[in-house]
């Protein structure tokens, strides 16, 4: 059986686990006070080519989105993301257990358009009930999105430019971060980051780690954010755990190459769907990747594979995901095409 | 100057204020536990037909909405609601601040499609993943809706039928209901309600009360509902205010009466409207009517009377609200027209 | 049958209800937007001595607390109080309702002691384990207490520079402010309040009007208060309702006039119970007067009067309390001396 | 050095990585819906000495007391816990942050008493206003306590009974079961444990695992338990290594070999100590053992070893905890007495 379900179906990288082995017998101190916390810190603030970011080690995406975003939200302000975000669809209504409307705008291909957001905030100041409104207090997005798609370098800049003018903080979900920046289409660097939004952060349980979000910040944006992590319950309490693994993969640059590797694994997949004549669903750059299939191909690839039914099976045609990995190989997906 | 922004612009109706002038010096216990709450809810059980109904009086609609959905939901569990609901676009994130997302459904002149309500239940419980989403709770629908419009009684029971079908409450947001059901076009009574839905509230600060809203809700429905009353900020000392109202609202049939009188001035409105070339922008049969004017109608129309735009101002038009009331007077719609 | 279970037994004051009178049929915009809100306010700020106040008027007691806490907090932190403070022990968690823990201070016959509060906040932040734990992020007195009692000028000076020390800002829960400044052991008057604390309301529920509840802040301390009152359920369609009553209870010091009876109210009854040989359960100076009684004599008097009994029952004698109002008759007070 | 500070300052058991290490490269699907998960929950089941059990598995102890508090609890309820307990002291607001009050009953030695429980309940449905307070919904406590003492299976029987006569669930936090049943003193089992609470938790982070926490409940009490894990960011994707870590532990008794041995070396210690003549601060059978020591003493023995002061410093003297776990090395603990 060959597995194209997710990107979190394996454990960690082998170099993270020798790394959690070789130090698992050693005493330090508990809630992320440790040294290698604050190596992993160091190494991942010349990762984002700064010392003025404030780093968090958080433990898994949902749990990052509703502390993160409840750290920035006053009580009176929502968070404005597209109707297929992450936060919107996929966490059980985390955001709104903590308080806090998710604000919807249209996805375009799990995209949000900058005109829009712009649209969005203008109206709802222009609109003279607006205090008895939800205010946009920030904007969410995701890099890559849940189809698999990235922003450009313009289209950031665009966003992030109106998030300044409106004074709201822009937040990027980096679950797959790694991923979004190691294909080619990419016009942005993890150094450009810092530049291009106040707050994002970087995916460690869909990139090589057993699990682990890095939160990186502009310096002084999140305030009081430790008893807030606590509150949340994601604070861990062998907090060195995240320190060894985010330290490993910032280390000889294995977080970009794992990732660069599942790209690789994607494009394989994508083209030899395309060679069969099968259009994507989206013209998705990354690790995941989208087909409208005939429901008995469907059926017949998963005698062999599994893979995902993206949202409910049609009636004779349904779109399915398939998502590469660090951990993906290439026989695999050679496999794959070849039982087209 | 005549006013035509909302149906809350004055005091009560005359005989409410003085029933609550006539009870001022009289002492009595707080919190509802007073006579005079128990003969409101005693003619508020007969008005509705039935003894088996849990009756509580709240102070707002917002406070009572949020109340009302929290003391309904599980916590995993949001509130389908039409994209225009009031919940969802005017009170400030009450829902969400109790910890529940609204589930927005299309918006049809402010109503939600029966058949649109069933495929998004269907829909989420075949969605493999729906535990890691919001699961629809109950329904949330207004009668009469935020744009005038009123529900069919065979669209009631359709709605009901499925809320049933999934074992999930009904409830109607009754801020404006004697003006829903005063019009010819309603083909359901206050009687009605309670085999229609499984929860309402009868509106009182837009239909001759000075404030109060009176929720009816099938016996047992809501457990434990006074402390979450308290909880909640919306329990009145002087509970006997809401009594005193609320009998007097029942009492010789004033409410329907006084909301008769709202429909016929909006009937004037809108026919003084018509008759003058202009079509409805909605085709509300209640209180609240809706036109497209041109700037400069709008711009010499204000300024011998209040009215609102309805979302933000056009280019060259814009679309406003007439309401009327229990108040209106006759003199001052016939004027309105005479200034078109 | 006379009544001492409550200040809250009563309607308005008939000034204040001839005044809704004259102004009910009268249109006004809604949610505070009115000019008799605005003249209240204005009224409000000449009776506390300063243009540099924000004043905002409420309806209900635990419905003040809660937003004003909500508006005041950080997520990490809690709100200081007394074991016995209203937010603590009867507002059925209205408090924590919104997420915020109340930290408890010894009850000092209802007050805090000042140098409890200051090794509070030392001892908290002296401990390595802080943030782990919720900052004390305000403090909550009353005045008068739940106790009747009251602090003095010294008092009062003493606790708010402690808090101005620590940067937390001081909350006076003025349900009853009336009775607690127009008793003779006050040493403060309305005018000192803005300094001897950041944030207090005046209560209207228990002091001459139907219901409404009016915040005073230093300047900017409340933050985006309005959308936050919306979503607390806690904004007044008819906002005028509370204006017209405000302004009413400010005019020619109606306010003071009709807490003065009370206490004086209050001193005959204290007297009476004195000179029949009972001894205060608490030293009282203000509306609320306790005494320990036999449970036959609580009996007895029950079948002329009623009152409540504080706390449970005990065995042979149990506490009870007598409160006097604005309404209360002095007919009443001396039958009720009579059949002790 | 050597460190005492807590029981969480290794990283797993060997035999705990060693399985993790074997695994890694398994592919296995998500949120716990793996073999291994499936394996580990039957393994618990068995432990438990009963089939009709539901078994989840969590990251971490604040997390898991939050989701499971917020599970049980009704909107109105509370959770009954000593003010020594956890939940109160140390989780930065947890369970408020969920909307729940702590309702703090008098700690000895860090336990509760079962007669001041069932004075706490009946004195609450005695009091008249009991529905403006709120209701003790369940009662937590912890095993062993924050103080490192036990219940006898006779104080568990009788909190349990009581708790059942008021139909309110008990709830155990066993962060550091295994070493509470690995004491000679406890004359209880795990087979027993289900039989005296209605839900609890094994603990896995302080006991043997990299993180983790397993709830064992009676069948049915938690309803829809799954979206509730995911909504309070407790799911962790790669779910199996919850289940690899717990099933490594119930295999072969490893979970109690390993806490008996850290009792073996709080044994020595706490023996070690007595010799040089001091007497324990309380008397703890398990991990933890606090004595009061004079400060010039502690400040010599942290050259050579860590450990936490409880609470803050004193004067003179200070109490101090030391804590031994399944990693700890009897020559540490020699040393330790050695140097005294």
């Amino acid at each position: 059986m060959k597995h194209f379900d997710s990107d979190y179906m394996e454990g960690a990288h082998p170099l993270v686990m020798q790394r959690l082995l070789e130090t698992n017998l050693e005493q330090t101190t508990g809630y992320g006070s440790d040294d290698y916390t604050a190596k992993a810190k160091q190494l991942i603030r010349e990762a984002c080519g700064s010392d003025e970011l404030d780093v968090h080690l958080l433990v898994g995406g949902t749990q990052t989105n509703s502390t993160v975003i409840d750290g920035l939200l006053a009580r009176h302000e929502g968070v404005l993301a597209a109707t297929t975000a992450h936060i919107n669809a996929h966490e059980s209504g985390a955001i709104e257990s903590c308080g806090h409307k998710v604000l919807t705008l249209p996805s375009h291909d799990g995209k949000v358009d900058a005109d829009e957001v712009e649209d969005f905030i203008t109206n709802f100041y222009a609109d003279e009930t607006y205090e008895h409104m939800v205010a946009p207090g920030m904007l969410y997005i995701s890099f890559p999105t849940e189809y698999g798609t990235i922003y450009s370098k313009e289209e950031l800049t665009k966003l992030h430019g109106i998030c300044q003018k409106h004074d709201i903080p822009l937040y990027i979900d980096g679950a797959r971060l790694g991923y979004g920046l190691a294909c080619p289409e990419a016009d942005i660097t993890l150094k450009d980051m810092k530049d291009l939004c106040d707050i994002f952060y970087i995916g460690g349980t869909k990139v090589g780690a057993l699990f682990g979000e890095c939160v990186v910040a502009r310096k002084g944006l999140l305030k009081h954010f430790f008893p807030l992590i606590k509150q949340h319950g994601a604070l861990l309490a062998k907090g060195r755990l995240l320190g060894i693994q985010f330290a490993t993969l910032f280390t000889d640059n294995l977080y970009h190459k794992i990732s660069a590797h599942a790209i690789d694994m994607a494009m394989i997949l994508k083209k030899g769907f395309e060679a069969k004549g099968y259009k994507p669903f989206i013209d998705s750059p990354t690790n995941q990747q989208f087909f409208t299939l005939q429901n008995e191909v469907i059926d017949r690839l998963m005698q062999t594979s599994t893979f995902e039914i993206w949202g409910t099976r049609g009636k004779t045609h349904s779109t399915v995901r398939f998502v590469t990995s660090w951990a993906t190989k290439q026989e695999a997906v050679e496999q794959l095409i070849a039982e087209l």
